[in-house]
Formats: structure tokens, C-alpha cells, sequence
């Protein structure tokens, strides 16, 4: 029989993974009680922290339901969902980065006619987006599913108003032969991310802020192209350097410029990379 | 700006708990930032691995009420609980070995005059239990409070029966003057860890079966000492190798002895640590 101690305990733990009849799940499972209990042997977990942290994946868990995912959030602010996207979609040069999905996306957005206004009705100032969507040879994509998303001037999803029956600030749109498209939406808010949950209380003792910079949400889907999950954030934004989720990148920065007539103008252009 | 990818990003997130105002926590975070990292770069996690992560921790978060605590279950079969137990309580030679608390303690305990019966009822072969509680030098610790609970025939602890009103099988009692005390109960037999939820899930995924080796819990306490918590696991018994759970330990197996009248008999002695 054999003896457990701190040292070795790992290895029988993972040894009783012998039977896994899944290789992929035998390699993240062994990977997993590896770093976990390199974890807690590295800061010397005392029984009440980790009577603490029970609690308080506990909290999280129940705080979900179907408008909340704490977990993704969580996942979010502690940097693993952007990892987790950098890590699936290194790309060649000169394509459009991806970054995180984020929770606020809606299945069966409703279909619009380029030139419409996405807004319809979501409270902010009146802008125009132009973008289009190529290869990386430059070659414009016709009919690509353009699906964007975003938060009104009051940093809210219409997702996130009890009651909303009208999708608001969120639309479909197909490329036109030269892979171009424009729609009529609001300048995109900074936000803070739902913080009276476990997360906001993670937030509050680590002295982060919750803020994310504003952008437009884009899903790009055309056959024979990796899907494009992204998103267009605003040059100037106080939190381009301290996204809460840790989602900004250099590339995916644009200009929303002011009008003579006061609203504003986005210019975007997408280069989606072939499938794999 | 800084740009992130997948090897600067962790980086990027630990600086961002640089105003963490408590030590502990952001030593804490740190490491369980840059262990979450390297296990999703190590496996090189998938969007749908990820994805199926954050719905099993939902699941087990969601399975959580007063009566089941679906995460120490889990910490328990990832063997992180026994571990925390070890590292916390490493004793010197001769002291009686800490294991896992367990879930199925339970504040209020009936208390006991020696020689009383704690079965109270409950369905199982008759024994009787003789201990000793003394320091490492062989002195006897009078007035010790001894708690003890355990598992029924079936397997099952009387928490896990749904209406019953009274203990069973469940009791404290004090040592005397010689430090010794003893009781009569049932003898503990294997049981299931709960397998009807996310763990139950993951132990089949990984080849794994639910059983915990027959054991009698202990709690003792003692002014003066560090609290003992701790099993007597039944010698023989075919789970000894393969607890669920990682908490058995050579130095706590016993002998429950048959008698000529049919009965059996357990004799255990408990050696306390000075408190630190």
C-alpha cells in the first residue's frame, strides 16, 4: 500500500487516471491536478483559504443563470478567455486579430438591408460604420455574414434591460460584391462589467477596476474562411490600456471621427484567414 | 500600449493585481494565475474544451445546497483536499496522522456516557470501540472532547436519510481521567462517494469508481493540542488502495476484531500534537 505525503501525493493522484479510456481528456485531466496541486503546494494553501475558495466557486456557479455566466467571467478577467482565443487563432500577417467572444452576444439578431440603423431606438450618439471584408490578397469577400454588437451611450446591452422585446444595437448584414457593407448605429460606450457578483468582489480585493473600453462587436462567417470573432475598439478610450478582461489589441484600434454635421464615422476594413 | 499574446499575456494579468492591498491575496492570486495559464498553454486548450470547462464548474456550482457541496467533492476525488490536509498538518513522529474531514459532519452532536450505544438505531453488525487519548509522551489527556461519525450498513451516514429526525451512529464523548474512553456502535462499512452530479461525471470519464474504504471518523480536541481530525480505516477492506478520495494512510488502519460472541471489537489509540 502505498503512502501519501504533500510530495507525492500528486503522482498517485494522477496514476489513478491510468484508466481513462479518452487521451485528450488522460492530458488535460494530468495536467490539471499537476498545476493545481503545484498551486497550492507553491502558496502553502491553508484550510481556511481553501474552505474559501470552495465558497467561492460556489458563488460563482449559483450566480449564473440564463442572462448571467459568472464563470465566464471570471474566466474573462483573469486573462484564460483571451488566452484561450490567442492560443486558437495565430494567424499570417495583415489578417484581422480575434478576440474574446464575450457573454452579451445573442443568437437570431435581425437581418438588415445596408444603410440601416442598427440603433433602432438604443439611446447614443448617431454614427455610421463603413467597412469590408477581404482575403488577405486583398480580394474583396462577397456575401459574408457581417453580425455586429455593441453597448448603447449608457454602457448597456439591450440584453441587459429587463423587458427589452427589440433586439437594439445589434444586426446582421451581408457583404456586397466588393465584400463592402455600412449600417447606422451609436457610438459605443466604455463599460463596466456586471460587478456585484463574486467577480466584482475578486475585482474589488485585487484594486482592479471593472471597466472595458468601448467597441463594436463583429462575427464574420464566409465558406472557406476561419470564422472572425472580434472586436473595433475606440481610439482615445481611458481603458484601451486596462481592458478588464484583458481583450484590446493595437490592430483592432479605429478612428470614429466627427462630422461636420456632429455625428461620427467608422471606418473598418476585415481580412478573414482561410480555414484550416 | 502593450500588446498581448499568448506568452506575454500572463504577465499582462499578473502586473494587474500589482494593488492587490492584501499580501496573502495577491500571492495567492499570482500563483493561481500563472498555474492557470500554463495548464491551458500546456494542453493548449480548445475554445470547446474551454468552453465545456466553464459548463462543468457551472454544473457543480449549481449542485451545491445545504445538503451537498458538489466542489469539496470534487477537491476531494482531485485529491487537493488531502493535500491541503497534509501540508497543514504535518506532526511529529508518533502523533496520530490527519485525513479529510469529509462532508458528513454535522455541528450538534448528541454527547455520550461511555459504554453507551451510538448506533442509535442504525442498521449494521454490533462492535464496540475501546481508545486512548494521550500526548506524544505517552501521558494521558483527560477530558478530551471525542467526536465520532460514521457510515451505516448500507453505506449511508443518517444525514443521508431524507426525514430522520435523530443521530445515528454520531456522538461525543469525553476521555477520563486515564484518558480512555469507549463506546458501542455498528462497524463502518465502504461506501459510494454521491456519484449522481459533475463528479460522479468526471470519475467515469476517468475510469475511476466512487468508493471510500469502511472508516470511522474522529474529531478530538483537547486544550492545548491541535485539533486531530482524522478516520480509523478498516484493515482488509478492498478500497484501502484506491480511496476516492486519497485520505487513507497506513498509520490510521485498525482491527476490527471478531469475538467469540459475534461481535466485533475496535481498539484505537490518539496521540495529540502540542498546539503551535
Amino acid at each position: 500500500m502505498q503512502e501519501f505525503d504533500q510530495h507525492n501525493l500528486t503522482k498517485a493522484v494522477i496514476a489513478r487516471l491510468a484508466d481513462t479510456p479518452d487521451v485528450r481528456t488522460k492530458e488535460i485531466m494530468t495536467s490539471l491536478v499537476q498545476h493545481l496541486h503545484d498551486f497550492a503546494r507553491e502558496v502553502r494553501l491553508t484550510e481556511a483559504e481553501w474552505k474559501r475558495g470552495i465558497d467561492y466557486l460556489t458563488a460563482t456557479g449559483q450566480m449564473c443563470d440564463d442572462k448571467r455566466q459568472e464563470f465566464i467571467l471570471l474566466s474573462d478577467v483573469l486573462g484564460l478567455s483571451m488566452l484561450t482565443v490567442a492560443m486558437n487563432h495565430e494567424k499570417p500577417d495583415g489578417c484581422t486579430e480575434s478576440t474574446v467572444f464575450g457573454p452579451f452576444h445573442v443568437e437570431g439578431a435581425p437581418h438588415y438591408e445596408h444603410g440601416a440603423d442598427l440603433a433602432n431606438g438604443a439611446k447614443g450618439e448617431p454614427c455610421v460604420v463603413y467597412g469590408r471584408v477581404t482575403g488577405v490578397d486583398g480580394r474583396p469577400i462577397a456575401d459574408a455574414v457581417v453580425e455586429t454588437w455593441q453597448a448603447d451611450a449608457d454602457g448597456h446591452y439591450d440584453v441587459q434591460y429587463e423587458g427589452l422585446e427589440v433586439a437594439q444595437g445589434r444586426g446582421v448584414l451581408k457583404s456586397g460584391d466588393d465584400g463592402r457593407f455600412h449600417f447606422r448605429t451609436i457610438v459605443a460606450q466604455a463599460y463596466p462589467i456586471p460587478d456585484d457578483g463574486p467577480v466584482g468582489e475578486l475585482l474589488r480585493a485585487t484594486g482592479r477596476h471593472p471597466w472595458r473600453p468601448a467597441h463594436l462587436h463583429f462575427m464574420i462567417k464566409a465558406p472557406g474562411y476561419e470564422t472572425l470573432v472580434t472586436h473595433v475598439f475606440r481610439r482615445g478610450d481611458r481603458y484601451l490600456d486596462s481592458d478588464a478582461v484583458f481583450g484590446v489589441r493595437k490592430s483592432l484600434i479605429g478612428d470614429w471621427v466627427r462630422l461636420t454635421d456632429g455625428t461620427y464615422r467608422l471606418d473598418f476594413d476585415f481580412v478573414l484567414n482561410p480555414a484550416r
